[in-house]
């Protein structure tokens, strides 16, 4: 069974290669980008502006071929990919709560950016503190993770590095 | 440009209808479930079980065609749909954070549940309170939402609810 998507537009950031690109938002605090959404859905972004941050679903479009055991960008082992949020993935969507700076016709400025730029995007929802945040004490590998914030080329196709 | 996904998975949930069903994980609390992942996609689990809640991205397989505005479940006048988490949307991916209580084999037990049974299973993703808990204090139409922590038919494709 294969599903069809579609892409409602595409996000715009500083970000041109996977290495030095922030890993999550988090680590992207203030850098700033925009999203474009096309004609078709604009009408779909009516009273999104009062929402102070957003989930950005986005199609990984250059993250190599998934595999399913990976080193995570934070640590040195394999892990299940599923234990993971490494963009080379069975179905590669990518997931990021950024903030939103304001609205302009179809236009979004958003900051916390962690995505390339041109990434297609999939789907725009509000970030709701009441269904979105959990407490969750026990984060697995993660619990132990290493310090790293940016990327480097390991799950980018257009990289010759192996891991 | 169409992307192509498959689903990974089938979410097994006491669900069996939109009505009634709980509109997030949180209106769901102690509610059980199961997840079965393919057996081609079994080797992607690995490591999952020390985290204490999971991300599923699914596809909303049941809801009806997408409007670009809809009255959400806890208003009740129409709202762009990107500024809703309503199921009929133009690229129909659910985002639900639930409670992993164990696995076997391929076989999540999972808690929280508020997707209808048979629910096809695009990804599975750590939730890392680092990356996915934000202070948001601003939830524009949301802030003011009504109290209704349960689904009816109005998004569901077999419905003749009309809103």
């Amino acid at each position: 069974m294969n599903l069809e998507f579609t892409p409602i537009g595409t996000i715009h950031s500083p970000h041109r290669q996977a290495e030095g690109t922030p890993i999550q938002p988090r680590w992207a605090a203030g850098v700033e980008g925009t999203v474009e959404v096309l004609p078709q859905f604009a009408a779909g972004l009516r009273d999104l502006e009062g929402f102070e941050r957003i989930w950005l679903l986005f199609w990984c479009d250059r993250a190599r071929e998934a595999k399913l055991e990976v080193t995570p960008f934070r640590d040195n082992q394999t892990r299940g990919v599923f234990a993971t949020r490494a963009p080379s993935r069975p179905n590669p969507i990518g997931l990021s709560c950024v903030r939103l700076l304001g609205i302009e016709g179809a236009i979004l400025r958003i900051s916390d950016v962690d995505m390339l730029d041109g990434t297609p995007l999939l789907d725009i929802k509000p970030y709701l503190p009441d269904c979105d945040v959990f407490p969750a004490e026990r984060t697995g590998w993660y619990a132990n993770a290493r310090e790293r914030i940016q990327a480097d080329g390991r799950f980018a196709e257009d990289s010759e590095i192996v891991y």
